[in-house]
């Protein structure tokens, strides 16, 4: 039999080509009446809407809504999203797609966004910053609207396709070059230990120090600036000796800055401190941040090139892991 | 005729009234079959969905959209921003409702939140900083779909209720108090003249000088740091003996401080410098600014109300002026 065209759906229905086209490309001022007979034009003639055989409950809404699992605050904080978004609203616009922005930084957030991806209001999203454990992740997945990360959400690895930095080698890079110039006691603070960041950055370190020797010198935060000061405090007061310090973003490294600076320490003569990220914070730290670059935007482009090969009905490889880079700049 | 309720319509498509429910709560994951049931037994019934005898075309999604009408990068450069989503994300979520982010920087991005909500995919529109003569204004009002503005938008003051600070009378509380302070020649730096805090800051600033003095002490900004900066310097080649200036707001404020600082002028010994906001800018800058407190917070639960009460189809009182206050620091 040959296969029904949008053409057999508005002769079936009585009304036209473009009315029907209209309403497959989500216009819902269409009228009842006329959604009525195509939708049961659609039924009878066995026509499908798309090539990835959706149906009319899944039509395409023309948008992609990014996710990101922080309390809001941090979208405003943290500069390395400014340059997340703008990448991804770039490469949609090319297709005529728009991003759309939700923060779920609490339950009833969370739930919410499930409420908003059930109700087909976008063709993809974009999850960023999500932690490990996240049960919103698993009813985002079996919404079957396609999703991607930007950063693996850990536990859901092969679920979830993703694009990140070579986060551990990163790590490693930084290390093996505090190490290089010289420095004897390398303490580090990671980021939260549910982010792939978090770990991965953490492996790094340990892979060139040797986990029994880095055991003692390892601080946690949260990714925030206020975080870095505080951990930076608490290695001080365990390690006074310290001579060299690795955090694992630039804004928390900032932080352990002004620690330093409160306490005394000379950067990088008495304490050398390496970032991550290569942010714009890096660059207006006192003195400015060496740190890790990762290639942010080209992150994002992959993360969204997944996303649009997953609503194209493609299987794109995964994961995507792009090269990071060693920026020496003052503070080591 | 009694109305008819869910019930008549369950009963006549054949199927649950959950179901019914379900679909009209806007939960698409009901199969097509009781879709085209539900739908034919709701026209057949003249059931109708809610007290705002909305149809199923445009039933509930329990989001908002938020659109900004600028260049995405004023959304991380300017902290007013975070201040209204956050308060408006709070007072949605009081309401079981999402906030979801546009940024509409461009003719394209116009195109797409025209669609977007044309679609379908929101339950009212939040609009922040809409410019004069912005056509999308038009289409989203053609939607149907209820609209409010933080800020009037202009020459549609009387079809999109909004909320707003008393930005007239502010600053004229700005330049009174810098008369008092014994200043002789005031300039002022404005924001775009396409903007109500534009218009309404710059007419509160003449409203106490008098047109004939103010007309030649006016440079214009577009609400940037760096638009402050070149605006600054640009009145100092005008009129090298100013020894007061009024900025419309406290980012172009401290771009202006920065220029000031470059020319070897004092502040506020040379010149005294106002700002106008009181956002998080104003306690960080040297010398920290003297500003006038517009209380944003407030003005944007007001803009939320006026929206859930036109969602909920009511006709609320519109505008919504809230009073400023002038807040002297160290730089005037």
């Amino acid at each position: 039999m040959k296969r029904p065209t949008i053409h057999d759906v508005a002769a079936a229905a009585g009304v036209s080509r473009g009315t029907v086209s209209r309403l497959l490309n989500g216009d819902r001022y269409v009228s009842t009446t006329a959604r009525i007979a195509i939708e049961r034009a659609i039924a009878e003639t066995g026509y499908v809407v798309n090539r990835n055989a959706r149906s009319l409950v899944t039509q395409r809404t023309g948008s992609v809504v990014m996710v990101l699992s922080e309390p809001h605050e941090k979208l405003f904080e943290d500069p390395n999203y400014s340059v997340m978004i703008r990448t991804a609203v770039r490469m949609l616009a090319e297709r005529d797609m728009s991003l759309v922005m939700m923060v779920a930084g609490d339950d009833g957030d969370r739930d919410r966004v499930i409420r908003y991806v059930r109700g087909g209001h976008a063709d993809g999203v974009f999850l960023l910053s999500t932690h490990a454990g996240d049960r919103m992740v698993d009813a985002l997945v079996d919404t079957g609207i396609p999703a991607v990360a930007q950063g693996a959400v850990i536990g859901r690895e092969n679920v979830i396709p993703y694009a990140a930095a070579d986060d551990r080698e990163g790590a490693r890079q930084m290390t093996r070059y505090l190490v290089e110039q010289g420095r004897k006691k390398i303490a580090t603070i990671t980021g939260p230990m549910d982010t792939p960041g978090g770990i991965q950055r953490l492996e790094g370190f340990t892979d060139v120090l040797g986990r029994k020797a880095a055991k003692k010198l390892i601080e946690h935060g949260d990714w925030t600036q206020l975080s870095g000061e505080s951990a930076m405090a608490r290695l001080l007061q365990r390690v006074p000796d310290l001579d060299a310090v690795f955090v694992a973003s630039d804004l928390m490294a900032a932080g352990a800055l002004s620690t330093l600076r409160m306490a005394g320490r000379r950067v990088p003569q008495d304490v050398a401190v390496g970032g991550f990220d290569d942010s714009s914070v890096a660059a207006t730290t006192h003195p400015p941040l060496t740190t890790v670059r990762q290639p942010l935007a080209r992150v994002a482009e992959e993360t969204v090139r997944l996303l649009l090969a997953l609503i194209d009905g493609e299987r794109p490889e995964s994961p995507v892991i792009l090269p990071t880079a060693l920026v020496a700049r003052e503070s080591a």
